[in-house]
C-alpha cells in the first residue's frame, strides 16, 4: 500500500530503496516453570552459539568497515559470551529454580551489572562493562525469543535507514556504501545526526513522528531531504518523477562541481571567501576536493575528545601543521579548545552543572586554567610556521576576557620568539556567539583582527532556547530579525575598524540566509565541506546592492516566518537549486 | 584572639552577636566488637530517648514560631524515633553480630533508606520518607556520638548564623527576632539566600571562603553588611566604631521612613514609581509598610509553589484580589505563571532537560498547555474589577508568542464579558528578560502596554552565564556596557510608542545601577520592600539632565568594572548611603 508523510528536510538528495528498520526489539517475555531442564539447558547452549556467530560477523564488519578500535566493542561481547562463570550460573538456576532460560539469564546478568555499577561509581571502565553486558544479554536474549536485533553494520545492500532517533555513535557507525538515506520519527534541522548526514551528503528527513510506525522492513521508501517528503511503495508514475528529481540532482551537482576551482564572486563582482569547517586532519579530503578558498573554523575539541589523555603540545603541533600545509597558504582559523556544554573528555571530569550551556565551558576554562591554554597556544604558534593561521577564542563575553587571553598568548609566543622558534604572522580573532559580545562588536572591534559569528550558540542565547530541547526547538530562529539585528550590528562594527567577519555557524551554509548575509556584507562564509559549492553557485548569482534593500526590508519585519516569505518572494528562482 | 576577613557584602547593616555555627557534624564512627550486648542495647535507648526529648523540643519551637505546617516534619521524625520495629532490628543485630549500635543502626536504617528509595520512582512522598529516616538516623548517632547537631529553630538569643552556604530551606526557618546577621563561606550577592536576607532585612556577608573555619561556636562576631568585612572578637575600640556606624544606620533607616507617604520625585522634579515585588498576599503588609508606590511584580509562581495541587481559578482570584484591594487603585502588575528552570511543582512533573534555564518554562508552557493559562487569565480578569491590574507575560522571545498569548486572553475576557462579569480595564504588558525581546524592542513596543525589564535573567542570558553557577557567577555583571546598551535600547523604544517601562530584578534597587536608570528615564522601579524608602531617598537626590550624559559615558565604556568607577567617581556621595 502506498503511504505519503512529512517530516523536516535535514540534509539534500533523493534517496530510493529498501527500508532497514534501525529500532529497538521487543525482548519481553513470561516466566515460567519448565520440566525438562536439559532440554532448556541446551536452548541457551544454541542462543549462546547464535549470538557467537552473530558477533563474530559484527566484528569482522566493523573491523572492515569503520576500523580496529571500533570492533574492539565486539572482541568485549565475545569474552562475555565466551564467560565460562556466566552461562554456568545460569544453567545453575534453571535447575535450582526451575525457570526457563530468559529468566535465569536475566536474573543472573541482573545481579552482575548492579554489582558493576555499584562498585563503578565514577569509573567508565566498570560502567562500560556493565553496558556490554547488558547488551551481550540482549542479544541471547533475542535468540531465546526468536527475535531479530538489528545492527547497521551488517548491512550490505542499499537502504534507508528507518528509526526513532539516530544517535551521534549509530551515524558514527553508518556505512556510507549502503545507506542512501536517513529517516527518523525525531529530531530537527540542527540536530547532530542532521548534521552528521549533511556532512556525509546521505539524504534524510527527520522528525517524522510517524516513520518507525509506518513503514516496514523492505518496504520501497522514497525521501526527499529537499522537502521533508517521503512516500512508501510509491506508484510507478511517482516512482519516476522521484527518479528524475534524484537526476536532475546529480546533474546540478557535476555543475556544481566545475566551480570548484573558481572564485566566490558576486553577479556584480564582490568577493567572498567560501570556505569549509572541519574537526581533524583527516577532513581535509573532502575541503580539498570541493574547493575551499579557506578553513574557517577548525574545531580543536576533538583533538582533546578523541584521545585518552590531554593532547600533548608536540601531537596539536603535528595536527595543526598538517592542515596548515594543506591549505597552502590559505587562511586556516583555528578556534581554541571549546570543550564544556555537552563536550566532555573521558580523562579530565568536569563538575556537574545544571546548565552547563551558561557554565564553565570555552574561554572560561582555558583562562581559568591557563597551563591547557598556553600549551595549546605554544603548538598553534610553532604551527604558524607552516601556513596563514588565524587562532580565534570561542565563548568570549566581555572585552577583559579578550585581553586575558590575548596577553597570556603574546607571553607565549614572547617565549618561543626568544627561542628561535620560527613562526609566522597570526591574526587573533574572537568567536561572535553571546549576545554581549554581539551587543559590544563596536569595542571589540577596536581590539581583534577578525570575528566570527558562531550562529548555533549566538541563536540559542539570543532566544534563551536550547536547539537540543524538542520542546523549544521551534525557538530556534535563525531568520528572527533579533538575529539578523545582531549580526548585522557585527558585521557593520567590524567594517568600520575595517577588520573581517566570518560565519562559521550552520546558518553560513543556508540557503534563505546567505542572501541576507551578502547583502550586509559579510566577508566569509564558512560550512561543512559539502555545501561549499552550493553555496558558491548561489552567491555567484546575487547582486549584493539590490540585498542591501532587502536586507533593511528584513530588519523591519517582526517574524522568523516574515524574513523566509520575503526572501523566497523576492529571490525564489536563485535561491532554489 | 581577633581576627578579621572578608566576604561579599550582600545584605546591608551591621551585626554584632555571638556566632552560632551551622554546620554538618562529623558522625564518622569506628566499627567494633561489643561484648556487653545489653549496656550496648542501653546506650542504643539513651540516644533513643534524648532524641525524643530533642525532637519534642524543636517541633514545639517549630510549631510556635514557623506554623503548625512546619512542625509536621518533627512529628514524622518523632514516629520514625517511636517505631518498634526499627529499634527491634537494631538490637537484633547487635546481638547477632555483636557490633557497636552505630554501626547496627546504620545498616537498619540504610537497608530502609534503599528500600523505599528503590520503591520511590518519581514519588517524592517515598523519597521524602527516606529523607526523614536519613535525618533520624542522624540524630540518634549524634547522640551516641555525644556530638551537637546544630538546630536553627532552637535558637534562643541574639546570634551571627555561620555557615557554610544557606540553603533557601535554612533561610526560610530563620528567626529574625534572634538571628541578627548571616555569614557564610559560600554563594554571591545575587544568591537567593542573599535576596531572601535582604527582604528579611538580616546584614549578610557571604562568600568569605573561610567563615567556618575561623570562627568558633560563641565567638563575638561583627559584621558590616555595606563593606563585607567581618570582625571576630574585636577589641573595644573596634566594636565602638561599628557600634557607632550601627546606630548611624538606625538613625538613617529613621529619616528613610519619614520618606514613606512621599512620592519619588527627582532633585529637578520628574516623577518616577519605586514598586515592591512580592510572591503572595502576606507581603503586603511589608509593602504598605515602605510606602510603594505600586507592586511591580507579583510572582504568581509561589501560589503554584507552595500548594498541593494546580490552584483553581477561585483560589486565584482570591489572591490576585486580596493584593489589588490592598493597593487601593496603585497599580500592580501580575506576571503569569513562570514554572520551568529552577522552580518546580511537586503535583506536577515538567520533564528532565539538560539545560533548564534555555527550556521548556513561563510562557512556553502557558502556551503549550493553554487550559493552565486559561484558568490563570479568567481568574486575573475577575479579580481586575477590584483594582488596578497591569498582567505580564514571562520569557516572551517572540512577537508570535505576544500575539498568541494576547489572543488567548482577548477570547477569556470575552467569554467573561458574555456572562456579565464585572472587570477593570487591564494593561498587557511582557517581560523583557530574553536578549531577543530586548534587540526588537520598537516592534514589541508597538503591541504592548508596557514592558518590565527583568535583569536577573537578562543578564544570564545575555552574558551566558548561571549566576546560580559559581564558577561563572563573576559573568553577572549589571553594570557591563552590553547590558547598559540593550536596557537603554528598550527604554528608548518604548518612548518612542509613549510605552511605559519598569524594572524589576535586582538592578532596579542597586544604587551605581539607579542613577544610570533614571538618566535613561526608566519609569518604574521595582525592588524588594526594604529597598524602597532608600532607592527613594537616591532618586530625591538626583538631577535627571546632568544624569543623561552620565549615561552616554558609559556606554561608550569597555567594562562592568569601568562602569562602577564611572558613577562612583561623579556620584560618590550621593550613592554612598
Amino acid at each position: 500500500m502506498t503511504k505519503s508523510f512529512q517530516g523536516i528536510a535535514a540534509s539534500n538528495g533523493i534517496a530510493i530503496a529498501k527500508a532497514y528498520l534501525l529500532v529497538a526489539p521487543d525482548l519481553s517475555f513470561d516466566v515460567h516453570s519448565i520440566t525438562d531442564v536439559e532440554a532448556e539447558q541446551a536452548r541457551f547452549d544454541a542462543a549462546l552459539a547464535a549470538s557467537t556467530t552473530d558477533l563474530e560477523h559484527i566484528k569482522a564488519k566493523a573491523s572492515k568497515n569503520l576500523g580496529e578500535s571500533e570492533a574492539q566493542v565486539f572482541e568485549a561481547h565475545l569474552m562475555v559470551v565466551a564467560d565460562p562463570e556466566m552461562s554456568a550460573a545460569v544453567k545453575k538456576r534453571i535447575v535450582d529454580e526451575s525457570v526457563n532460560a530468559e529468566q535465569a539469564l536475566t536474573e543472573v546478568t541482573d545481579a552482575y551489572t548492579s554489582m558493576f555499577e555499584a562498585m563503578a561509581g565514577t569509573n567508565d571502565y566498570m560502567k562500560e562493562r556493565a553496558a556490554d553486558i547488558r547488551d551481550v544479554t540482549q542479544r541471547i536474549l533475542s535468540h531465546l525469543l526468536g527475535v531479530n536485533i538489528p545492527n547497521p553494520a551488517l548491512i550490505d545492500e542499499d537502504v534507508v535507514l528507518v528509526t526513532q532517533d539516530l544517535t551521534p555513535s549509530d551515524t558514527a557507525q553508518l556505512d556510507r556504501q549502503f545507506v542512501k538515506g536517513i529517516l527518523s520519527d525525531l529530531g530537527g534541522r540542527t540536530a547532530h545526526a542532521s548534521i552528521m548526514a549533511r556532512t556525509l551528503e546521505i539524504p534524510a528527513v527527520v522528525g517524522t513522528d510517524v516513520a518507525t510506525s509506518q513503514v516496514k522492513d523492505g518496504d520501497l521508501v522514497v525521501l526527499d531531504g529537499f522537502t521533508g517528503h517521503v512516500v512508501v511503495n510509491p506508484d510507478e508514475q511517482t516512482l519516476a518523477t522521484y527518479k528524475e528529481k534524484a537526476e536532475v540532482f546529480a546533474a546540478q551537482k557535476v555543475e556544481w562541481a566545475k566551480l570548484k576551482t573558481e572564485h566566490s564572486v558576486s553577479a556584480d563582482g564582490k568577493n567572498f571567501v567560501v570556505g569549509a569547517n572541519i574537526g581533524a586532519p583527516k577532513d581535509m579530503e573532502a575541503v580539498l576536493d570541493n574547493g575551499a578558498e579557506g578553513v574557517g573554523l577548525y574545531r580543536t575539541e576533538f583533538l582533546y575528545m578523541e584521545s585518552d589523555h590531554m593532547p600533548t603540545e608536540d601531537e596539536q603541533f603535528e595536527a595543526y601543521k598538517a592542515v596548515l600545509e594543506k591549505m597552502v597558504g590559505k587562511p586556516v582559523t583555528v578556534r581554541t579548545m571549546d570543550i564544556g556544554g555537552d563536550k566532555h573528555l573521558s580523562y579530565w571530569k568536569l563538575p556537574e552543572e545544571e546548565n552547563p550551556f551558561l557554565g564553565y565551558r570555552a574561554i572560561r576554562i582555558s583562562l581559568d586554567q591557563d597551563e591547557i591554554f598556553r600549551t595549546q597556544l605554544r603548538a598553534l604558534i610553532r604551527a604558524s610556521a607552516f601556513g596563514n593561521l588565524w587562532i580565534m577564542f570561542p565563548m568570549v563575553a566581555t572585552l577583559t576576557e579578550f585581553q586575558q587571553a590575548k596577553a597570556i598568548y603574546e607571553e607565549e609566543r614572547a617565549k618561543l620568539a626568544d627561542q628561535g622558534v620560527p613562526m609566522g604572522d597570526i591574526k587573533l580573532g574572537i568567536m561572535i556567539e553571546i549576545p554581549a559580545a554581539a551587543v559590544m562588536a563596536d569595542q571589540f572591534a577596536k581590539e581583534v583582527d577578525f570575528f566570527s559569528i558562531g550562529t548555533n550558540d549566538l541563536i540559542g542565547y539570543t532566544m534563551a532556547a536550547d536547539r537540543g530541547n524538542d520542546r523549544v526547538s521551534y525557538l530556534y530562529q535563525p531568520y528572527n530579525p533579533a538575529i539578523l539585528r545582531l549580526i548585522n550590528t557585527v558585521i557593520q562594527a567590524a567594517h568600520v575598524e575595517g577588520k573581517f567577519v566570518a560565519m562559521c555557524g550552520e546558518m553560513a551554509g543556508d540557503s534563505i540566509a546567505i542572501p541576507l548575509l551578502v547583502g550586509m556584507g559579510l566577508d566569509e562564509f564558512s560550512m561543512s565541506a559539502p555545501s561549499i559549492l552550493q553555496t558558491r553557485s548561489l552567491i555567484k548569482k546575487l547582486e549584493t546592492e539590490s540585498l542591501k534593500h532587502l536586507v533593511q526590508k528584513a530588519l523591519a519585519l517582526q517574524t522568523n516566518d516574515q524574513v523566509k516569505e520575503l526572501v523566497e518572494a523576492e529571490l525564489g528562482d536563485k535561491i532554489n537549486m
